[in-house]
């Protein structure tokens, strides 16, 4: 160690809100310690606020209020943005890096949206960006992926990214509420907002899936190649019916390699009761990996909230923060694999089928008929008479694995067949 | 980018076997892909074996095989050791370290007994020492901790971290077998050795469990200091109890902040059957860690087994080998922390007392005062007459959390008490 005390790593930070609160202090009260696995004492120079005389929060220090984000970056290390939105964290990050300071951030709807604009700019300036708090909150996944993963080859990824969604199935499931009723208890207990369809409609799921995809395949995934379907129309009889066959449902986002490319999705799933994300309750999210040469992998943990995402934050911070103490950079992100994003339909999986059908002999005949006509083989049938209404009966099929566009033409025709009264629901098999 | 070529990472290789056959393989198939990542090829100058003439694996190449250490060495930038055992791999590691390379490792057992004599050698010369590998296998668990938890504090981890007993425990859970029939099949299917003493007995993951303390709280801790229990003495009526308490029986590495230290430990636990580590099945792995920021962090994955392990090894020699191409270097591991590990009964936990007792009257009243006048309080209480033979019932009682030494001097008066026959088995109760 040299005798002199090294020079301290100047930090900015951009927005403080409920996790710059904990960041500052975490920053604060383990000082020492930081200082000791960096290799330098860490100074917060100031943080940014809109409105320095608005902010109110007794964890934040005053005199380190500035509303000069100029002057802020001019005078940084390193920049931790926890602004979220589009601008103005974007503006500041170029700003920040062009400058030749490092990036920490835990905005995922600018990663999904400019991640890749960022990530050139960081890699062009030979300055770090880090974002682990961007994809599953406190989860260690991005380094991880990054690094522990280096040497291998992701195949797929099936991620629980939504504590929302996951809390209101998880009800449905372990209480038998029904959507409406869950939604709403999730809502009370701060679970979900008032307007819930970021969420429920899997819109910041397919964010998070966007980044994950980008990550495990080194490829540009932005936000519109991400197919995208939230869990507002499962029922309750949709949860039972999965109850029923030995499954849970779970919102999954999911990246895989297909024929010629990858396939990133976000919808509600069956996932066999067996599989590690059917054990994930509450609002906890996890993410599953499968790798060529590690195999079955599972990252667990709080997803959202204040001292979890600050945890993440810190983690970036330290590893940042060691390299411009003492050198060396972290992996680059902007030299991406030519893999294209394939459509939807190129994705390959299993259709569960709900059916009201009338109940009288050669029904069942017949909607066979129609999955032989498209080579979609049938894995198991179920029938319940009555269920359905008189006269009717409900039929469940569950198919074998095939592309997902020859499935989607096939429910179109049972939905046209006279054999088929309504197609109740398609729900789609994963992690088997 | 430079316009010149940068001079490639030369790596030496100690011991092929099952996990070096297949790092060679990884190293080679994906050659392109692990430059582009490191900023440099990497280049295996030699596999080290003590018989060159007795390696016949085909994925082998024979002509970099060498019986010479001390020239390999003499020329690599980077030394993965995957001899396994103490000597010589300790003086090899050493020699490398001191000729200004670094080192990753799988060698659980290695730096379990010399990881502190290494890690401080390491620093000393300003090199990498990794060793992903060696803790759960495939499970990034070292980076992850070392690095993503840098700016937090962990209090408590809990890890499955030897597949052979979680095969063994969860066979006699789900499908009722008895001990000595669910090892012999663990045997025959390979996940046991014919002497599974290391396994059983948990000695293998007492050697886990002081390098995963170590990690979580910058702490030497040898293997001596951790206590150790196996799971040889577990019975099916064990097992039974268990599942009516909603419980399963796992075997657990445990490394917990205490009063003034941490403590250590590995012995078989009830674990509630909603907790995540229960639904961990098989011959899988898998790690929970509560940290103070962070909440519940859970990493699942293989253990063991040749492809998983060398998964973890080449992303550590990714890491390793950017720092060697581009500068920088990995967290220090040698600034140790001063908390003491303290004594098993230290720990504070909970038991579930399993007694053969009379049947008749008093007996319920006896032993609640033992425990009272231990200061040990009951949770539950549960009595099935007959259930251990005529005259007889069986008594089983869960106290609340209290200190460790407490609950043994209370199992050794109830072991004494007129009002026990026998005390059929005592288990510690986790994840709560």
């Amino acid at each position: 160690m040299p005798a002199s005390t090294p020079a301290p790593v100047r930090i900015a930070i951009l927005g403080p809100g409920t996790v710059g609160t904990q960041v500052v202090r975490l920053l604060t009260e383990q000082a020492e310690d930081l200082a000791s696995r960096v290799g330098a004492p860490l100074e917060i120079v100031g943080i940014y606020v809109r409105d320095t005389a608005a902010e109110r929060d007794p964890l934040i220090p005053r005199a380190l209020l500035t509303d000069d984000v100029d002057a802020l970056i001019a005078g940084a290390d390193l920049v931790v943005e926890l602004m979220g939105g589009l601008e103005p964290a974007r503006s500041f990050i170029l700003q920040a890096i062009g400058a030749g300071a490092s990036v920490v951030t835990a905005n995922k709807a600018l990663l999904a949206t400019h991640g890749p604009e960022l990530f050139e700019a960081a890699d062009a300036a030979n300055v770090d960006l880090y974002f682990e708090a961007a994809v599953a909150g406190a989860i260690p996944l991005v380094r991880p992926v990054r690094e522990s993963l280096a040497g291998d080859q992701v195949q797929r990824i099936l991620g629980i990214v939504n504590g929302t969604t996951n809390y209101v199935l998880d009800e449905m499931t372990t209480r038998h509420l029904g959507y409406d009723v869950a939604l709403k208890q999730a809502q009370e207990l701060g679970y979900a907002e008032a307007d819930p369809t970021a969420d429920v409609e899997g819109h910041d799921a397919a964010a998070k899936a966007a980044i994950l995809a980008s990550l495990a395949f080194h490829q540009r995934v932005a936000l519109e190649d991400v197919y995208c379907e939230g869990i507002s129309a499962i029922t309750a009889a949709d949860v039972a019916a999965a109850t029923e066959s030995g499954h849970v449902i779970k919102l999954l986002a999911i990246a895989e390699r297909a024929d010629g490319g990858v396939t990133v999705r976000v919808h509600p799933a069956l996932v066999p009761l067996a599989h590690p994300l059917a054990g994930v309750h509450g609002a906890f999210n996890a993410v599953f990996v499968e790798a060529q040469a590690a195999g079955e992998l599972m990252f667990y943990g709080q997803g959202a909230g204040g001292a979890p995402t600050a945890s993440a934050v810190l983690g970036d911070v330290v590893s940042v923060a060691r390299h411009i103490a003492t050198g060396g950079k972290g992996p680059r992100e902007s030299n991406y694999a030519v893999l294209p994003v394939l459509p939807i339909g190129a994705a390959s999986t299993r259709f569960q089928i709900r059916m009201n059908v009338p109940d009288r002999a050669g029904v069942l005949a017949s909607v066979a008929e129609t999955l032989a006509s498209k080579a979609i083989s049938i894995e198991t049938v179920r029938q319940q008479a009555g269920a359905a209404g008189p006269g009717c009966a409900e039929l469940i099929i569950s198919t074998h694995r095939a592309p997902e566009r020859d499935l989607e033409s096939t429910v179109a025709s049972l939905r046209e067949s006279a054999a088929v009264n309504s197609v109740l629901s398609v729900l789609r098999i994963e992690g088997e």
